[in-house]
């Protein structure tokens, strides 16, 4: 049964250096990240000088049982958790990647999207350079090969600089652990410590698992370098000011997780509340989305006085039903997923609260359950401001055509949806909520809304 | 991995008759029913003048792969979600149990728990009855095949009048479809309907999922039957007063069923509240215990004026890993299963909202997490009064030495638990909360909070 | 994908009693019968007073994973593998059945068929009995439930000379085990030993596999008693006369195994011997079916001094593929199971050595591959009479009209099938290839050859 | 479990262009070339202007359900199927793989092993190559791109011209089917043709699965381009003469195959008459080693006039247990694979034949049950003679002191297997049975044998 939401993130990275358990970590870590995706995981451990690698479909928990865990030993490991794009070869195998040199091998992990890959593929290409698959790691591997610098570092520095787009890299060598981030930042990435073992990943949920402690973020075009000196850092470029995805606190991380700095939470709970002020309503409940819409929903009854409600329930089995009901019974209304409360919603005036609209399916199914147990009317307020524009940058968005602000006012939306009424919280407002602290103005990338590429590609 | 929760429901029950895609309505009602029992589902399918039987261990998914719900056509069907008790035969397999009398057969499932089957299958053996499991239901066919009236219904009503203790049974014939539910009406169980379809459950939620209607709550001591001319009743005894089981509001039902004309989410918002009055505390944050904790905690924050927060985040993927970490790391306390929000807590005053404390493990560990997270101060308010008393109703709390209030004061339960405060809703405030409109008193079965057994056995 | 093959025998049984891992000895000895039934396979063990169950569905090895048998430790144990018959309850679950008396547990497993059974369970069930499945052992349950004898071995004897029909029976209690064989010794069974480790099994290579050694076979109508005194024999009759099953000879039975003190593979290569004579052609090669004649296509090319060749090559990965051909590879011709080697039958003058002929399938699909491979002539020689007759006795042959010799003489089947000659060997032969040492005439059940049915029922 | 036998085969391939089924082909034909390898099948298929890949773990049934072939259209394919040597990367990952180029993509399978790629690499390393495998295909790739000439033909033969070792090699391009034969036809091949569909297969056993018609063997050095024009032919170099794997005919290839133009069966039949003139030994049985022994024994049974008797049973579900016996009964010595016949063997002086001993493992295990079975004598008969050298040409085969010939004279091996006497066919046996008719001496590579390495390489 495919999950009726619409928007995914690729991938989520995990990096430790000087653990005994090194592969039990990562294993921990991914599964902490498990939520930037469940299509594929994989691993590279360094064990004494050889590289060893495994990588399987599904959860983490699926990848790697048991036995194949505790056959990863070794000190140090990079994971990859993976979400197969739309439009992209889905063959191409899982993450990390490994490749070898004449005297040395090197796993890379990514996340994100290099929006000049093409140019760079066909120039390598042109220089003899074989691809094996479309992966981002393969071109930033052949640009490091052919590199003329002398050390490892340096290539790697060299290669980056040739590179548009977003990206978290973690490298791991027999020597050494790197991990990199673009130079606006757009993909998060942080550090964090366990005694000696350090360690880096894609969100501070990880080293909350672990019960590790986050040391900081990662500074966009900082590449930081772990050995068993302990980290060091090195950049690509003089720091252009930091363009952090806005999505990941709209939709992506996990609520516990904190990303420059801020809480995902309360970000979300910050915006429920503007857009309380923004968009009020009387209304007799105010009713999340499961389980997206919660924190917004939650900050939205507290700055409205509305009461905040369970209207709508999940079955948490759900995922694992694979049967679909028949053509006659799909007409009677089935419901696998969500149920709406008509104890709670039955003429009752509903705030409806939303993360974000994309595709509008998840809405439109949402509201007709909603209305279906009796609810007077539905207000639909959404955390974020209209989705009107793809990205380039690492999130399952590729044509504008797919979404349901295409050619579409808000009016038309909100009948699209069957909603009473529709309001979007303004961009300002989201960029309160989030409140990134940023000297250089933004310090957000709000492309998917307003358009703006910080790191070129773009519709 | 082991839910880390100690308090289990035996089951839940559904029957259909008259609809031509019956085991597909079973299998969707039991997919609704899921959080009654996940250790097996199984279905007794009428086809023509053959009743067929499948059953299969863990959730209705696993148990009713594509094609054998194909194999199950058939116009009536009852099924069977099941949870193993501890303390009980465990290969006793799944419900419901097929019985091939001479010229008919007979399927039961049954969710509940006898008090005299002991003395009941010592009177059928000496008798010459043999019995093959463990099972209520099973002592119940033998009991009817021993009858002497010469009807079924009458057979089973004389069966019923001599069992003591809970039961909703569903009994599928060539010829009927019949539900009874005991005479204190212990167990739920609902009468629903889909066109000409008539169906029973053991919640409403099954009916929601089916796109079905509620007709009523099936009376204590009655039995329904059901044929192609639609549901007729009869009764086992005079109505002795309602007295259902109060830990289907606590805890086990879904939130958005109904049970006897009370939404399950609205009696625990209830119980919230009255606890908030009750018991007030100044705190700076309430934050559920989840998800068992949600309802009560949006009553408690709302009727306090306390913010409601998210401060402790269930990872959704939990259940799938059986990775247990090694004896090192678990020394450094990796997390699978629940972190709390350090930007939420920190130097806060939490109010932690739980439904209920059973042997107190939870509750101890999520105090844990938050202390850990910084909270300055961590409030238990339990949504249900101590529970101190043994279930003999079908509730796998078999004795009072696995309680933590065994031999405990709540101040006792309060340091073991590690808060700073502990407060139970009274018993009074819980029948309040959940206001079970019944003539005669009472109307709930509070048995394991102060063990006053209303269809006889006890500790 | 389907067994070509029709013929099926309805199961094997072990016992086991004195050893400390007598679940992994069960689990060992039914490894070894498995090719008496692929279906399911289950077990009993006596755990100090506690009798505990397992069965699964499968192979032994998929029925007991490592974790299963790890806890079942016993020091006695009974264990079955079943065949699914067609024509036949296939829900009623696999054996061995656990029956539960006031105060004391009984396990029984079974093999063969009873042409009573009807009568008994009409009775058993006017005298208030349940039946919960159609298998023989729970009717054998109900008889020594209702046996008015005082002691267990009594009530075992009472029920036995009620029962007609084919069986052995291993029935385990807290206190001992028993098997009994049915007074023709229709299906077979054997005592072994292994130190001071008494062991009864369907056929002597369970004990090859085990290390043990072959006492002797137990007699018609005898039971043996095993406990901690070693094994004790009682009998239901006075020997009318063994009529062991033919097939078993020449087609169930392992070749390894020893029956009533023949080999098998022997009497195999010496029916294809007398098949020689009795019906010798010029040929210039002899060549068996796959797996079943090999051993008479040995004996048939010793006696005619014909070449022995492998003319047809078994594709031993086939069971394994759930792929169908297209229609238009599988007009094509597609081969997954069977290939002919062109090298040996092109231009030659095959003769073809099969065990039986039932439904003629098999055999038609192999002379066709012969000629399609350029064989000039195929003379099918088969090394049993013309199977004719069902039986009842526990093969899977319950309507003549299935059977290729339904209505057809054997020049009608010769046609049928595509061969040039067809030749059976006399009834006399058989009986001499097997050479069962019996004074009292016969020795062998021939039913499905003669329609001499020894112990009652018939077509 | 692991099969007690120690000598594996590197791969099998296959090849189809024109039909519109063609992956369904592909898969028919890995299904006939699974003996050759059992750890992985792969697959990659040409739909219209795309390449598509799809490679999995275990048996072609495995890899492939029939979900995944149903996605799999093309009209050309070339498939996989693979043994997983020790000492080698495991976590390569399986064949064919799949290369990008700047205007095209390129797949390759390989069977057999390049002698020289340690060197090949080193050289293409330092023009900037990456490897992302150790596989012998990705050497060949990275040839292709460095070559100079204009066409994807011209550069295959300057790049095999530069390969040394053993090879069959199947690509796919957009455009053409490739298949190319090492310049000593170490490894088989053959083309076959259904209606105007071509094929390549590693043995002619495939196009008898499919209804093909085999052409004839692909020659020495032979390079095959297959389009929609049909078959033509190239050379890399002129011919050599033939030198064919001599352990193609003694263990790897299916019976029914013909490897240039000689039946394997017959070959192995003709060995063991050879074997019975070489090595005479009066005797009561022939018994074959199973499955491998099984047509030298014949053949040595004709020629000596011994009878030749099925001693040694396999156990055909021995392949699924994973079930390891417990310390105690692996003492008793449980025989989960193989048994002995008593009633064969008891008392005989058994002439056993084997294909070859590689570790002497099996060799040792069988001479013991026939033993302890009763045999009087055992008398071991090798239809290949002393294997002393080690394989560079695919065969799992990497150090001498594996071999038990290590350091070992005949009459030292006979002690260390147990056996009475033991015999080895004379390398000119072995030619003579075999009889490849070529006119430039030999024909068969005997390296593993005799240490002559045709193709460079060696100990």
């Amino acid at each position: 049964m495919l999950d009726i939401r619409g928007l995914n993130e690729a991938c989520g990275v995990f990096g430790v250096w000087g653990h005994k358990d090194a592969a039990e970590m990562a294993y921990f870590g991914l599964h902490a990240l498990q939520h930037r995706g469940q299509d594929g995981a994989g691993m590279v451990v360094k064990n004494g000088d050889r590289l060893i690698r495994h990588r399987g479909s599904g959860l983490a928990a699926d990848a790697f049982p048991q036995k194949t865990l505790d056959e990863l030993k070794g000190t140090a490991a990079i994971g990859h958790v993976r979400y197969v794009m739309s439009g992209v070869h889905s063959q191409d195998g899982y993450q990390p990647r490994l490749f070898h040199f004449q005297k040395s091998s090197l796993a890379i992990g990514h996340n994100g999207s290099l929006v000049n890959s093409h140019e760079l593929r066909h120039a390598l290409e042109s220089e003899g350079s074989i691809f094996q698959t479309s992966a981002d790691s393969e071109t930033l591997a052949h640009l490091i090969r052919k590199s003329s610098e002398p050390l490892l570092l340096d290539k790697l520095k060299a290669s980056l600089k040739k590179i548009q787009g977003s990206y978290t890299f973690v490298l791991l060598t027999q020597k050494k652990l790197m991990a990199a981030r673009d130079p606006q930042g757009i993909r998060p990435l942080v550090l964090g410590k366990l005694g000696e073992t350090y360690m880096v990943a894609s969100e501070t949920c990880a080293f909350d698992t672990l019960g590790a402690t986050y040391i900081r973020d990662v500074a966009p075009g900082e590449i930081v370098i772990i050995d068993d000196d302990g980290p060091r850092s090195d950049f690509i470029a003089s720091d252009p000011g930091l363009r952090v995805c806005s999505m990941e606190f709209v939709y992506f991380a996990r609520p516990d997780s904190n990303i420059d700095g801020i809480n995902v939470h309360t970000s979300r709970k910050n915006a429920g509340r503007i857009l309380a002020k923004e968009a009020p309503t009387p209304a007799d409940v105010v009713v999340p989305s499961p389980d997206s819409g919660i924190s917004a929903a939650i900050g939205y009854a507290e700055a409205s006085g509305i009461p905040y409600e369970i209207g709508i329930i999940k079955n948490r089995y759900a995922k694992r039903t694979f049967i679909e009901p028949s053509q006659e019974l799909r007409e009677l209304g089935v419901k696998l997923k969500l149920s709406a409360v008509r104890a709670i919603v039955e003429g009752k005036s509903v705030v409806l609260v939303e993360d974000s609209i994309v595709r509008g399916t998840t809405s439109k199914h949402i509201v007709a359950l909603l209305k279906e147990a009796g609810a007077k009317e539905v207000h639909m307020k959404v955390a974020s401001p209209l989705l009107a524009h793809t990205c380039c940058y690492g999130v399952d968005l590729h044509t504008t055509k797919e979404l349901i602000a295409y050619n579409r006012t808000t009016k038309d939306i909100c009948r699209a949806i069957g909603a009473d009424s529709l309001s979007y919280i303004s961009e300002a407002g989201l960029v309160e909520a989030i409140g990134i602290p940023c000297s250089k103005g933004g310090g957000l990338c709000m492309a998917c809304f307003n358009g703006d590429y910080p790191a070129g590609g773009g519709n």
